[in-house]
């Protein structure tokens, strides 16, 4: 079957490969779409990071493999006990579980001592098939369509971030978004879910301004307008009550605990390049709550799949700005995204155009 | 009247100053003991830094004056509507608020907009006499001397940080304290209170892991122990649940990081000098709490004076290991406290030995 392995840094070879190899309560999937991630571009400009020279604990699988985590499709041949049929479309949760450490006892599944990625460590969706396992598929509820529906990771990502804050009553809340980027928009478009109406976002880029602008309260500037001076009027002087980092730079995270007020939460959702520094007497005299999520459970892509099953993820097809063949992966996905990247939100790669 | 005020960096001076002044609402207290903060030595060595050049806009002071807001001692000629009697012996909350911002209005009157405190914006207890709000006072418990009440208001500081947690249980929690200072046996001795048993501390100077030692269940050097091993084993594997940091410095921080399991809290008592950098994939992949706590509320205070009446709060007098006249502050109370810090806890000042 084609594929695009990574095989190393700037490295990703589109070529024919061997048909994945099923072992016990894995099924074949033929990959529909499959979404670029962040994290993607992450390894092909700095990695192998999420590779050790080591096979994979749960896998056994090294480099060269097909990236791509983000990907749903039609599942073939899968149990009676699965409840599926040949043929249903289905999202991939593409997390790879030892399912028997303490940390997956407890539920913190993202913390699993061998936790690995269906797209890292086993061929991913970047190809024409992908071998997952099949208590890992969730059929397509009928008013999703294969089209859309590999943005379900990246939303599952942000509500597990929202539901990681512990707080509730969305509505009233005043929420800063640091940062208009792919998670950025991801996490509007869920916390709208959550019943969100007032939404300041921070970010430089004005294309990616005009995107999300139809979402929020607000979309302001950080360079040439004073973002803190507008939470403050738009929270009568309270400040900020939750900010969102999706940026994960220091002049970000300074904006967000300029904008908090006295008790509020500052919840990490990005990954950063540069140390993150405190500003230690704000945080002190503010008693700003720290907060970080990464991934998601079992219960978090659950409750994604039921939010986008009950029509409340509105505006989630938004999220694609791009459909390319794996042939163009290169070139017109990983290459545009670093060069271009505020052009785009989400790029999704299918062998089937 | 005698007092020893703070002129400027390094410029302390025991001196025959003018008696207080008394405003509205305020009484005199006839000074017992006051001990010496950490955060009057940060002035007397980096400050001025609590003091404007203005006049503070409550209570319309500048320097020079007498610092000290640890103090007990006799109230004189109390009101009728204050519940005291002329003579009785009273500990000081030694904040001065506004009581009409929206912030003290909140509770949250650690922010108060004109936050001031007497011993920094009034003059405080290194001196014979203080004028205080007479509403900020507190009768002493009858099982509490005023040779020992005036580590009341450190204690304060670290039962809010335990409240700030919003954690219960304390008897089933697994805890590390950063450094075995002043604030840490503090904390200590208030974690008991609350009912906390297991507790582990991380301290590099022998004398503090001895000073220590009888109230906790091991203290480590961390400089030639491995406290993270240690912690593991401690804690079966699992990792510490509560981290509190009293040391303030990025080694310390690191061991907290490191020693904390899966959904930890790392709530940080102490003054950073140096930047605060967050180890952000530890923080991340453990979905480690951060939070930070500074000063108290009424309602902490109160809960204090009560767990002292109550007998809670076993031990305190051991956090006073030596006690001197006003007239030696500066060569055997500051001095003393910067250069030999590891010999002492708490040193108290009195006019009258």
């Amino acid at each position: 079957m084609r594929a695009a392995r990574f095989h190393n840094r700037e490295d990703i070879r589109v070529e024919q490969i061997d048909e994945p190899a099923l072992k016990d309560g894995h099924v074949i999937v033929d990959v529909a779409w499959c979404g670029i991630c962040g994290s993607d571009l992450h390894e092909y400009v700095m990695g192998p990071m999420s590779f050790g020279k080591e096979p994979h604990p749960l896998t056994g699988e090294t480099l060269p493999v097909a990236l791509g985590h983000e990907f749903c499709g039609r599942v073939r041949n899968p149990s009676a006990a699965s409840g599926l049929k040949d043929g249903d479309a289905v999202m991939v949760d593409p997390r790879i579980l030892c399912r028997q450490c303490r940390l997956c006892e407890m539920g913190a599944t993202h913390a699993c001592e061998k936790l690995g990625y269906t797209g890292y460590h086993a061929g991913g969706g970047y190809a024409e098939r992908a071998a997952v396992k099949e208590t890992m598929l969730h059929k397509l509820p009928d008013n999703v369509s294969l089209e859309n529906a590999a943005v379900i990771e990246p939303l599952a990502v942000v509500v597990h971030a929202i539901k990681e804050t512990g707080l509730t009553d969305w509505k009233e809340k005043d929420i800063l978004i640091v940062g208009g980027g792919p998670i950025g928009l991801a996490l509007i478009i869920a916390l709208k879910a959550f019943g969100a109406e007032k939404i300041i976002v921070s970010e430089p880029a004005e294309k990616r301004r005009e995107q999300v602008k139809e979402f929020v309260s607000a979309a302001y500037n950080p360079v040439t307008e004073d973002v803190v001076g507008k939470c403050n009027e738009f929270t009568n002087g309270r400040g900020i009550e939750v900010v969102f980092d999706c940026a994960g730079v220091p002049a970000g995270l300074e904006v967000g605990f300029q904008t908090l007020g006295v008790g509020g939460l500052y919840m990490n959702v990005a990954i950063w390049e540069k140390p993150m520094v405190i500003p230690v007497w704000t945080f002190m005299a503010k008693h700003i709550h720290i907060k970080s999520a990464l991934i998601f459970s079992d219960e978090d892509f659950k409750e994604t799949m039921q939010l986008m099953a009950d029509g409340k993820l509105v505006g989630y097809e938004k999220l694609i700005t791009g459909r390319i063949a794996l042939e163009d992966i290169v070139e017109k996905g990983f290459k545009e995204l670093i060069n271009n990247k505020e052009e785009h939100i989400k790029i999704l790669v299918s062998t089937n155009i």
